[in-house]
Order: C-alpha cells, then structure tokens, then sequence
C-alpha cells in the first residue's frame, strides 16, 4: 500500500538522483486560461521526463539479491531509458526489451547509458514474450513501467515537489496513459494538499481511461492513432483502483488540441514538450469555467521529441 | 561612464521588473563540449529576451521631465516590446518606429503593452527619418538599442547575476551585434570576476565587429543575410571601444553551424532559443580546444521564434 510516509521515503531515497525541477508560469497564458498555472517541468527531469522519478525508486527499492540479477522492462519510450540509467546508477545490468521500430536515439539513449537492447517485433505481444524470455535467462526483476506501487510513489514525488512550492492548489492536471503519474499525483494531492482536487487529460483517440472511470471495469486501450504517443497503453489492475477513488474527472482533448496547447507552451514558455506532455494544459484549456480564477497545478512530463518529424505539426 | 558602481546600481533599480532567470547545465552537452557550460537563458527573461534589462533601466534612469514627453526607438525586434513594456511600466507613451516588413506578432507585441507603432519603409534610412519626425512631434526621448550607456549597464546584470550564481568563471561568451550585451558582458566580467575571459560569437555573414575589431575602426554592417536576424547591425561608437579594449576575441560561424547549434541546446536542454541565440554556443564547438576543461558562461539571450518558419530548418 502507498502511504504518505512511503511517498516521503521515495522522495528521500531518489532525491540524490533526480532534479528538483523548475516550476514555470506565464502571465500571458494565465490571461488566456483564465487562472493561474504552475507548470511543473519535468521536461527538464533526468532522462528528459518524470519516467526517472519511478523507475529509480523501483530499483533504489530492491534487495540486494534481487537487484545481484539486473532489472528489466519492455518500453519504446522514456522508461526505458528511465531504467538504463537508473541501472547505471546502481552498477548493476539493465536489459530493455523495444519494438525494432523504435526510434534510433531512443535505443542509443538506451544503450549509452550501458543498458542492453533486446529487439522485437512491434506488438504488446512480442514485447511481453520477449521480455519473459529475457527475464528467465537472466533471472533479472521486471520493472514495470506503471503497474507497480514503487514507480507510482516514484512518480507521487513530482506533484510532492510541486505542492511544496506552490502552497495549496485547488486543482492538479497530469495526463494518464498507463496511470502510473496520475495515481501518484493523486496520492501526492490526498495526502499533502488534501482539498486539491485532480484531474485527468487524456487524448481522445485513446480513451480508454475514460472509458474506463465510466464503466467502472478497465477497457482496452484504443488503436495506437493519436500524437500523444506516450499516453497509448490502458490502465493497469494496480492503477485503476487508486484512480478511480481519487481522480474527479478525465476530460479528454482532441490531437488538433493536443497541438495548439503544445504550440502555446513552446511560444510562450519557451521550452520543449512532446504531445503527450501538452495533454494537460489542452484540458484546461478545454473547460475554462471550471479552473475560472483558480490556483492550478500541471505536471508537464516530459521533453523528448524528434524535431524533425514535430516540426512538420507547425507548418 | 559605466562602472562597478554604475552596474550595481543598474541592477537594484531594474530588479523589480525583471527575471532572475535560471541557469541551466547538460551533461551530454558538457561531454560533447569537453568542458563546463552554464547556460544564462535570458530566452526566460520579460518579453523573452535580455533586452527587457537594458530598457527598463534606461527608462527609470531618466529624470521626470525626460519621461513626461514620452520614449522612443526604432526595431524590428526584442528591443521594441522591451521599451513598450518599460513604457507600460513607467506610465508613459512609447513610440515605436518598425519597418512595415516586420512580423505581425512582434507589432501586436508591442501594441499590447500599449506601444504606438510608426510604420516606415525597411532600410535603415527611413527608420532613422521615421523616428526623428516622431520625435520632433512628441518630444520623446530616443532610447538606443545598443548605443546607450545606460542600456549597456542593464545588458551587464545578465552576466553580473550569471557569476553571482556560479562563482568565478574561465570564459564568458555573448554574441555581438550592436554590442549592447557584448559591452555590458565584458564590463561585468571586468569589475565582479576579472580573471574571467570574455569572448564574442558573431555569424560569418554578419562578421562587421570581427572585421572592426581587426582594422581598429567600425566597420559598416554587412548585407541581412544572416539566419541570426538579431546580430546584424554594426557596432557603435560607444560600444566600440569597450569592446576592442575588454574583449579577447570574436569567432565567427556559419550559419549550418548556427541552426546546429541552435538544434542541440532544444533537443539536449529542452528549450526554445532564436538562431541568434545559438551563436555563442556554435562558437564554442567551433574552437573547443580553447575552452578544453574550463568552466565557461554562455548568455542565451532571447527565445522569441517563429515556430512555422524555423520548424523549417529541421527537416
């Protein structure tokens, strides 16, 4: 179970490690949005992205036995460089299962922090087959990229950091994927700053989260079709529960809101974010009257982005 | 004359109207570079860039009289907005004159902190008629984007903060254009870290202050041709000396050089910079071995872009 105390102890155990990000804001965009944002830039997190943050503390959390084997996950994205690194830290073998599609830079990102790329065919299928197969020869842990109650405390301590500076907010925004950061920012919210209440953005052409609050089961994720590339996976059995006790709402934004709201960021913040990360801020953006004249928190997750394909989406 | 005093008092005067902007640090960059870079990023700073530092205080240096009448100048850039939002401020008109030519974002720039804008043909000539005629009409005084002790004083606080955060400093490179910051940098350098070299980044189709600084007298500005549109005009005769007596040397850059450098400090520091911003850092990888395990300052010095046309150089 997370408790506040065992979100306290993540904090410590990974501080070390990771940067105390910088919390941004933009009169302008506070115009426009009608409130006031604190943006909580873990695009400038270790790694590019807040993936840092749980995979460190998943791995900080191991006994020394099991750590004596190496760690493993399957992951095209951030936590797979998230985990290489955070096995460098410790000197001990990372082994990353990615689809053969993935980007190049991402697999060199990968391997230049000494972790070992294990190919295979692009479908959840093939990553968890190959994964096992990794795992049974090496006798190495899988790290999970959300469904495990370490990375989720890993991942409370953005919104943690946030509140600390901040002081109360009413609302927080994180965008949920496989709901590792939204149920840690929502255990952050219930237990440091209790009256603050936390919301989900979420693509619409993934909305499985949705979908699922609604249903009250979870419900498979949606064809891999929007931009927000990181927020594509479903719920996990671990996250949903926490999810669904603690979040209010999940508002869901078309890509072509994706798109705008990342625009608006890069020009008027004047920093890098990929589409997943500007989910959050296309939320709020959607359902002004809600945050009208409010104190809003949003965790923007990350800054990894291929400039030559993102280009394309300004022209 | 500027001096320690001068600049100190610059900055207490400025302080309540301006960032203090965060310095960044990358790792990948440093390894790449083979040395220490503490990036100032200005491209945070009011109106996104530095300039909001030398107007504000050229603008609160004036007597009451001076600024019942008003302030004036004429760009087509950052200086423009810095001097209608010092206006803004100050409760006073500003007169801006701009080169019909000139974005319609940056005029609405400056229209939205109230500036009134003069349009004039787009040679140097008519923005000089321009503002003389508005300036007999109004009384206004000019406030100079660069030629203007008081303005080169602000200009100084971003490398006074700068040294103040990191300690003493082998090198400090700025990029030159009218060089306002130059000046200011090489001061500041001079009386709070004397030891630290100061070095200029100037584009090689835009090389007037390296031709200047090696014929010992100002050279006339080279034809716009340079992606780094900030840097094109030609020193001034009080920033001229300043320059060739504090300042080591000017390495120039291509402009391929420019947008690759430009390119590495969004992808690898995840933040917006303009092309002329990426100057100095492109002088640096120019001439590594100089700097080969120093620990150097580099002013990033604004962040205003056109994201349809710049996303074009990425692709």
């Amino acid at each position: 179970m997370i408790t506040k105390e065992s979100i306290e102890a993540a904090h410590e155990r990974i501080k070390p490690f990771i940067h105390k990000t910088p919390v941004l804001t933009s009169q302008s965009l506070n115009e426009m949005a009608g409130c006031e944002i604190f943006f909580k830039c873990e695009n400038f997190q270790k790694v590019g992205a807040f993936k840092a943050r749980g995979a460190l503390n998943a791995v900080l959390s191991l006994t020394d036995e099991e750590r004596a084997k190496g760690i493993a996950t399957h992951s095209s994205g951030n936590h797979a460089q998230a985990i290489a690194r955070a096995g460098k830290i410790m000197g001990i073998k990372a082994y990353i299962v990615m689809p053969r599609t993935a980007p190049i830079i991402k697999k060199q990102g990968v391997q230049g922090y000494g972790g070992e790329v294990f190919e295979c065919e692009p479908t959840l299928a093939a990553r968890e087959s190959t994964l096992a197969e990794v795992i049974e020869k090496t006798g190495a842990v899988e790290i999970h990229p959300f469904n495990n109650y370490n990375v989720m405390e890993g991942q409370a301590t953005a919104a943690k950091e946030l509140l600390e500076e901040t002081g109360q907010l009413d609302f927080l925004i994180a965008p949920v994927g496989g709901g590792g950061l939204l149920s840690g920012t929502a255990l952050a919210a219930k237990f440091f700053s209790p009256s603050t209440q936390v919301i989900a953005g979420e693509p619409a052409l993934a909305d499985d989260a949705f979908r699922s609050l609604q249903r009250g089961s979870i419900q498979p994720a949606s064809p891999p079709t929007s931009i927000a590339d990181g927020l594509l996976t479903s719920l996990g059995d671990k996250t949903f529960p926490i999810i669904k006790e603690n979040v209010k709402e999940v508002i869901t934004v078309t890509d072509e809101e994706i798109i705008a709201a990342m625009r608006l960021i890069w020009e008027r913040l004047k920093i890098i974010i990929e589409p997943s990360c500007a989910v959050p801020f296309a939320a709020l953006l959607k359902d002004k009257s809600q945050f009208k004249n409010k104190k809003v928190g949003i965790i923007l997750t990350g800054g990894n982005v291929d400039l030559n394909k993102i280009a394309k989406l300004f022209q």
